[in-house]
């Protein structure tokens, strides 16, 4: 096996994919930002308006699976058909998933995390005068549908 | 307290900084990405050329550091005046430090936790087609200098 | 009927439309530009040259319409394959329109608009010098063409 | 007077602002997004989840007044220093109103017109199922301050 | 003859290309940095590591190829199936080569070009504390496939 | 000397600035487009309007500018003052010259030539379907003033 990414000479590219099938294609990613007592009663809106706290996230987190060939150097621009993205409260984190789906030549997995990634970071941002603390953690795909190397979950 | 980046009805905002000084400031982020073994091999270049790959994520990272106002929607854009990513391969983990200065009216806590997501996505992107299980993880600000409330570090 | 945008739980998300058609598809839509009578001398180049003017707000119209995805949270990026932007100057104001075409599974009624907006900024920035007053109005779809709503115009 | 903007062959350029003072500006930008009675119903969250609508438009056009520099072509890159949204539903329309302050050489009207019209294309973006109308109208700056010219508010 | 991007009235557009076929296209361009003898001892790692200078500039290159669309006003939005850069150093220059693939419904000269451009602007960036005159020089098409005109090489 | 971009470990990064003082500063870069006979009556305007043509590349150039930092991996956002295109039509070439002013810590030699690359990209954009043959040459700053190392001009 080899780093598809990097050539024989050890040079970075980005792959030629258009061999590969335009197929319809689904990935999920999730991931967890570890927040301090305080910021999950601020999210949770008691005693001060929650507000648009999580859906700035969110939206933050769609609109990054969208800028992710501006961010990645090695992927492909694609059509994405679909982004969702789930944010909630738990006792001690915030939990973020998102699903992305194109109808393209290569997968999504990378749209997926790099939406985690951005509703996570926006999450830092907004907690982080109240707990500097805070840790992303367990960024990772869940499962993928379509492609060559068809459906794959994490075992 | 509250949420700084919600106003008292709720609604996001990008918070008014002018009365802030413009200082010098800095912070450091780490974070890790989770590999198989053989991701190790491949990366220290065992049996093949490990080439451009930790190049790549690391200029990744650099230029991740100077989206973030893109990417994070109540972020202000502010002027970076140096950027360093240090990436190394440990047995199981590719470590990630990124260290960013600024001159300026707020912190850039959140330009060194993106310049390392955004590394970090990079790795897992050359290696997701030999390891799709890699996962970030323990993304956070270790320390930060300048500004009102001071130096800070991880305790 | 609902806003497509939010889901039943009132989350925003870009709507999968990987079940909808690949077909040609247009929008037109148009604005408008109030400014004083000293401004229309100006474009029209009474006794100075009116020289790049338009150029720069139809140029700023065609790459304003290829942004809409980044602009816009819940756009799905499009593969655009004809932008047409035509300014003219009347008595009272610039008046823009803009031709958007695709082949792709949405519409484009959001890049004709933002084709417009952004054409009619341009304006503004350029004569905001001479008339702190000019007021952007009527920016609306006048018509679309193709996908499953079929063709639609303004009554 | 002259448009600034167009040197005296008539050449597009950006004006040079290196001897203007860094001094604290603002400006107030509103318009007006006039929509269906079915939409302000569904805004107002009659029978649904208004949900993050509104959020999504007021996030939207904060990250528009970052992207300024990038849609107008002859603005000035700017270091903002806060940017506030307020969006609220009449009987027949969302009305937008922006605030945006900077500590810089020029002033931020253009940021305030592009916030106002960020928003407004975004508050289209999600009816346009229900209402394939609606229209962006007074798109107009409300005033500013600081700046060589001093205050100014719209008569 | 016409210049294609410039309508009977003289206006700038975006040709419509919802006509042609998508079809496999690849294009190839070259150019050159001509750097003083010096740079050519640090760019070969005599007496220094050479470390990240040409991957630098071949990411650079990847990256500035997807930017395309954004920087050449009229260009169309492109799915890019794969993006190579090449460079190597003679005794006077770096040489740069891109080739760049997709399925589509435009050529991608301009995207190949841009590469060869924006790789060549990294690598002065990286010299010019060494050298300032360094310049960039014959950057050009060399060939192309697919497409309704054909293929082509440079005589 | 050594590459400055580099560190001592071979790694790329962004230099830190923040010693450095904040004065003003302007570069000229030039660069030419080598074009056939025909493209030239074509640019003049003998037989059919001219039209953007000319200005299409100056507002690219001058929006190329803006973007630099965005394109150049380890560029420093700079506070950009002003930006000059300057494109006259020989006999052979469409001949390219490009001012960029700032007040800052670093100089803006990288953004004129980027405005300069961006600019001849955007006219063979405009002339490729005439003329395939077309070449960008001689891109190279032309003098520089202000910051530490002073006024400097190319012998």
């Amino acid at each position: 096996s080899r780093l598809t990414h990097i050539d024989e000479a050890g040079a970075a590219r980005m792959v030629d994919v258009s061999a590969k099938d335009v197929t319809a294609r689904t990935a999920r990613a999730t991931g967890r930002v570890l927040v301090a007592p305080r910021v999950i009663e601020l999210l949770r809106g008691e005693g001060v308006p929650k507000g648009d706290a999580l859906a700035t996230a969110r939206i933050a987190g769609i609109m990054g699976a969208k800028r992710t060939p501006d961010l990645i150097p090695l992927c492909h621009p694609l059509a994405l058909s679909g982004v969702k993205l789930d944010l909630s409260v738990t006792d001690d984190a915030v939990e973020i998933a998102a699903t992305v789906r194109t109808t393209d030549r290569t997968g999504v997995e990378m749209e997926a995390l790099t939406a985690v990634s951005v509703a996570a970071l926006t999450v830092i941002d907004m907690v982080k005068a109240v707990d500097k603390e805070a840790v992303i953690t367990d960024v990772r795909v869940e499962e993928k549908t379509g492609g060559k190397s068809g459906d794959w979950s994490r075992s």
